[in-house]
């Protein structure tokens, strides 16, 4: 359970209260606003605040002076160029700051992400909670045997239950070492207690840490584009998911253009393109003709097949 | 007058709205928000969005649920430590989108701030206004003798009109030519026009061009502290001027603390420091023996001598 | 001529030296360093120093103790990898810097790309050359008519020589104007001679300006994609294909990775990938049908045409 | 102990080996160059690469045609000049390169200085190495009773022998379970191995990652500002007294600018300013009628009292 009573107090507390703006407005999102979406087994995401529309996109391509919008298909219209011709700016005028709870080995592959703004919960400052991330049946995988950085198959029986019993006793045991080093509030008399930024280091890196996160819509799509893409590992995927469905209810048209000009597009380099031209043309083109390499045939044949449903 | 009556209508419609949101609000820059603030003779500053507020400072420092508030006092006093202290990223949980504008060659010095997000009118792509920066004669100075990049008295008399009547006679008759290259809706039908790409680059560098630019706040401190600092241009230091008059609309109390830590304060090297210890243990010192150099000593004195009043 | 006699005695001394270093170096660069690649009708290109080459990128991919190379084969592999699935990291480990002469609005466009350091000359400093953009007669474009922001056909006769005349007289007066303004040395003594940082605007956007201008590999190569591809405007894009032939020089292995995956490489959309496999599978498919618009289809269609030479 | 025999053998073989270049070439970096910096218990920092010297501060001011240098003391006195004003960009114009050892925990806080390039060892495609930070007594430190974000007096006696003990033994337990979990190389024939990228989960904070660092001189020196500071937790500090020494040898006047107008420097605020004034007048001036906080009355005469030798 993510939230404490407390935090939720707080949160209904800030749904609760309108004010009027002038500003874009987006009741959709609105409505989404301050709750927690639930991700993993404690983690969230949660919508803090938005700047812009779709609207805001066109109004800044087009520098004017009101809203800048004319008719819906032709803002749509000028949306998917923009897109598709990688002008980037006009998408840069939307902002959205989120506050997340994620396991650090989640937060140490989306810091990566370099333009965006954090403030992270402090271990120096403050006490960790006595949450951890295990993961269910249905997402422990083995090693793959093809790709070095992927999962294979599920682990079964034996294996899975001393695996899912060894992170949770160690996850565990080491928190409660933490607390005992801690000694907060003097608990244990006879100790002094370990400074906080040094306590922290027993934990382990599936605990969860949170943060405020904020960045602008090009850059939420570039992590999109990454993160919400089949060959991310599937903790970040499934904040990217979550987030992905944020991004719809945000900025509808912007979205639908980046779903089908990013998400579900493919790029072919100048020897997939000879090949493709061949085989357009009629010709029996296979890999060892083609100049490619395997791989890059196993994937140029990916991007032609019709992705299965589901 | 830098706006049409066009422009006036579609922002006067863009205030009459409002909408309820579950955001943080400011009233204050509500009130001012898409007004046009004029600047130099043809420019302006405008509020076009802003996302946060004091409060989401102290709301993204303490990683909080809800607003994170407390006491008034408490909260300016944690705004002030993180200035004071130079934790940059709560400042940067705050946004704001302007449209600005500008002449080109004030364009280019702010340009060099990076960390924001910029969407210019395109001169490639459409015809620029005939409007240019010319300065007024209580602005119009000579260089200065002892500084290299800066300025020094006014100029006067003959010289003073024929440095405007040049700039004036100068810019126009540059833009009537860009016109006529351009030859827009073919007006000469014997002439095919030249490329809006090229003709621009017959303009001069005072002709005022617009964008939208956006910025955090912690960025927006940085900006200001350069740019509203005596030692800028004149010219962009109009531009920031008005913008940290917005920045006071917006967020008072993190700008009471930029006005107190950042704008007003003095940073004293190891060197000067050394001297100052010596200066208030009652020895005299003096520029030869205190290890500073003629200007150093100089910008140490200046920074202990009390601001003149205006 | 871009560079005057003891500029160029100066380059030739810096060329002159050399010592012995245990960094990465690339021969067939250090043949180039400081020489000046000469650009449109006075600009320049010069590399003035250099960090890393292909194999730095391998090294940093592994993270590596020593140069981390095996087999060049497999080095070309993973550099080939990495440009492949976008893993930009390892080439932001290469880095280069570059002394540019480049006309001000060409700086204009080329500053929009953030991720670099810049020191331009000053003009509130120093006094600007005498030196300007004159395009070539084979440069002198008529607006397109079907494109808002494109090149048409040459300008001919009577139009092309009155707007070269133009070009040309007003940026001398212009600069005769800004000289007159500056009377730099007091050369009319009842004259104080303008500010440097205000005469400067009295000159024309084609005017000569120069930088240091420094990028890492992964930034020069989102530079190049975008500034030496057909749709940038001629100007900007002599640097760009100045600048390839550079990366060619330096890092060969990821420059022929970049030109395959980046340069030479289209994107397909979602809707085209959906067209793109039914007319494989045999299918007659017209734009009408493919839920494309007209555009994406003339896009889809180019792409799929074999690039003619030259 | 941080090195293989096998990556001694690796560093050597890239030591061994110098070619000519026309670069900028700094002797005393060249010595250090790739030599592993021993940090902490297991942790080190490694100069790979660099770009630039003093001189190339002093060129890219200049926008120099050779190196741009001139009499040695007025190169210094322009380079203090920068620092002094903060003209970051020519310093912006070096570049350095770092292999870095370093626990994870230290790697979290690193990572927040964003403007750098990061190539990190990867858990998800390799297994990281049996090497923990365990702090040394000396370090092993109570938490602060005044600083809720500091560290107080060591532990001593029993407490500091059980922390010790628990953060070895709960690092080696979770390793063992790492590497059981992994079943690396199918070492028990009935099990599958997890996936890599789930296994990392269950590693404590202070397991030591590695990554290469690439930073411009002017990010350094910021980083150095923050990290070398008596207020930086130890053990980023140690990493950053290490790079400080580095940066002494490879650009020592510009060193001596930052250690003198930033490391060893102290800013002022407004009110602050007010109150030195008086004081030097010879007014008697305490806390209570400075205007000033307790803290921040503390803060001003702590940079009013010489430092303590050592």
């Amino acid at each position: 359970m993510p939230l404490s009573d407390s935090d939720r107090t707080e949160i209904e507390a800030a749904r609760a209260e309108t004010t009027p703006t002038r500003r874009a407005t987006v009741p959709t999102l609105e409505a989404m606003l301050f709750s927690a979406i639930p991700v993993l087994d404690h983690g969230f995401v949660r919508v803090v605040d938005y700047m812009g529309d779709d609207a805001a996109v066109v109004q800044a391509a087009r520098v004017s002076y009101g809203r800048g919008t004319r008719k819906v298909s032709e803002d749509e219209g000028l949306i998917r160029y923009l897109m598709r011709h990688r002008h980037s700016t006009p998408f840069e005028m939307c902002e959205i700051k989120l506050h997340v709870k994620l396991p650090i080995f989640v937060a140490r592959q989306w810091i990566r992400h370099r333009t965006a703004n954090v403030n992270e919960y402090s271990a120096r400052y403050s006490v960790m909670d006595r949450e951890f991330y295990i993961p269910s049946p249905a997402n422990l995988a083995a090693q793959s045997a093809s790709n070095r950085q992927g999962r294979g198959d599920l682990l079964e029986g034996d294996e899975a239950s001393e695996v899912l019993a060894m992170l949770r006793a160690d996850a565990e045991r080491n928190y409660n070492h933490y607390e005992r080093m801690l000694n907060e509030g003097g608990a244990d008399p006879s100790r002094r207690g370990l400074a906080r930024e040094l306590a922290r280091m027993n934990l382990t890196l599936n605990t969860y840490t949170q943060w405020y996160w904020k960045t602008d819509l090009h850059n939420l799509f570039h992590f999109l584009s990454l993160r919400a893409d089949p060959h991310a590992q599937y903790e970040i995927r499934a904040y990217a998911e979550a987030i992905l469905d944020i991004a719809r209810a945000w900025v509808p048209a912007s979205c639908r253009a980046f779903e089908d000009y990013r998400m579900g597009a493919a790029t072919f380099s100048a020897t997939m393109l000879a090949a493709l031209r061949r085989m357009l043309a009629g010709e029996p083109v296979d890999q060892a003709q083609s100049g490619l390499s395997k791989r890059e045939w196993a994937e140029m044949m990916a991007a032609l097949t019709p992705p299965t449903p589901g």
